[in-house]
């Protein structure tokens, strides 16, 4: 009988449907008992054979790959691959499905939400009011400011898409393949990242976390943007360096942040310690409607695997090829 | 030589341009030196003999018009009028102009900000993670929840304007004069202010205070709403009965209140102990570009009126309506 590891959490707790299409297949399933982010070791010693795993952004290693001698197929519930050690699966005959389209809406509603609070520093005065303290805080709109998006992808557009009601905005966008189709449908201006970090008031980051991409946003970038420009991050932990941001917003440089992704999840590092630094726990795809369409697609596709169906959704050439480009 | 008093503060404070053209005017004036929203009395004392007054939201009641022996002209800074006694002032021939248009976007976009704050806890996440504890909370999306908009005047309709790109949302609305024109625009659902109470699970106000709107939603409007309901005001104080609120929040129904308005200003009552109340400093006009529009369009009105030029924004005569119909 087939056995699947459901590793990502919450896992069926808001919409029992993933669960519901297992047990009707048939198929026997063990959902993560530490209810965290597995490490590396605690995912090695929980693998032991399983044949699929229905996966989170816990690192699924070679190392991990090893001790799985039963697994065959990932299904990644949400789109960032950074985890997951392709090639190595590969190698080791596993094959991995993702769900690009599910997280996107709720990712950019929750970073367009970020992006108004960090400009009218809701966050701060929330904080202020609730220690009794009343200040009235001048903030900024954002058709008064220049929007910088790196990454033009799913989420890049939808956030844009989001953000076409309130009037002419200045967008400088930056993504590794411009795509000249979004020209016909916003008023971008297509820009070197260098540009953004210099011109844009608020930049936010849609990109995946890649050998390219890993400690993208460094002292020297960050340093490099306006005193009280704002950066939000919603993609990949990893991408800005934590630590720089927290010397360079501890120096007075930036007005604010927003940061639901980190290098280690769950963060408990040092810009827990900076106010106007927003910081939510990796709820980027937490909407209820979203999750449960991850969750679902990533269900529908295990249960594909194991009735020997075709995949509707591996993971393309392209992201082994960025894997194994390195730096 | 004509003096000037300004209560309303911060003024001139990011952009020096309002009180440049007094100066340039050769107009004496004075700030509210309190710094902080003044109380009838502290006007009154301070009133004496100023000809006009740059006002904020500080009551300008009888009392004070009663004090104000040489006043002949009030300009407001913003939209709301509940501060002046719109019929005492006309009684002792004191003209009252106003900002109507100038403050509707920034308000609109606080509005939105707090809307998908609280759509996704973001604030609750934010304290709990400054606290050091990680929790992925779930959270909706705007297309999946019905909003309930009370007040459709210029921040209603605004606030409608940046929404139109999330893609189609359930809107319920209410206005004391439904406006066909908005349906030209929007696909809006008019209903009663009820039937908003019972089927919106996120309502934000955007209404005047008057006799008519004191205490509009008390205890038993707030029960009516969903268990789940979330409620913004960025409107004014004294609309929602914050005493009311809190009982109701206290006892587990609504999972969200934003409230960036107060009876009772600078606030420091109950709510400050909510941890799911999103709290700011009537901070909706508080927007450089707004603030600074605000300010200088009140100025230009008080030169007008001290040079004898035609005022080009005095209050209509609904205004005044509103107020002598009393409840």
């Amino acid at each position: 009988m087939s056995k699947v590891l459901i590793t990502t959490v919450p896992f069926g707790d808001r919409n029992r449907l993933p669960l519901e299409l297992l047990e009707k297949a048939g198929i026997e399933y063990l959902i993560n008992p530490y209810k965290t982010k597995l490490t590396e070791d605690q995912l090695a010693d929980l693998v032991g054979d399983f044949d699929v795993i229905i996966a989170g952004t816990e690192p699924i290693t070679e190392k991990v790959l090893t001790r799985a001698t039963n697994l065959k197929f990932i299904s990644r519930v949400g789109i960032g691959l950074d985890g997951v050690d392709l090639n190595a699966a590969r190698s080791k005959g596993v094959k991995v499905s993702y769900t690009p389209e599910a997280p996107s809406p709720a990712v950019a509603e929750l970073t367009l939400g970020m992006m108004l609070t960090l400009l009218r520093s809701v966050h701060i005065s929330n904080f202020k009011m609730h220690q009794g303290k009343w200040e009235r805080i001048y903030g900024r709109r954002l058709t008064e400011v220049t929007v910088g998006i790196i990454g033009m992808g799913r989420i890049g557009t939808h956030l844009l898409r989001c953000m076409t009601g309130f009037g002419k905005i200045r967008f400088l966008v930056n993504d590794i393949k411009p795509n000249d189709e979004l020209d016909k449908e916003f008023i971008l201006e297509w820009v070197t990242k260098d540009q953004i970090y210099q011109e844009a008031d608020v930049i936010s980051l849609h990109i995946p976390l890649t050998p390219l991409t890993k400690n993208l946003i460094q002292r020297e970038q960050l340093l490099s943007m306006k005193f009280d420009a704002m950066i939000i991050n919603t993609s990949r932990g990893g991408i800005i360096n934590e630590n720089d941001l927290y010397d360079v917003m501890m120096q007075g440089h930036l007005s604010g942040a927003a940061i639901d992704v980190f290098e280690n999840e769950p963060y408990t590092g040092k810009l827990l310690g900076i106010e106007n630094c927003l910081l939510t726990s990796h709820m980027g795809s937490m909407s209820i409607d979203c999750r449960t369409k991850m969750e679902t697609e990533a269900t529908e596709e295990a249960i594909r695997f194991l009735m020997g169906k075709t995949l509707t959704s591996e993971v393309p050439q392209a992201e082994y090829d960025v894997q194994s480009q390195g730096l």
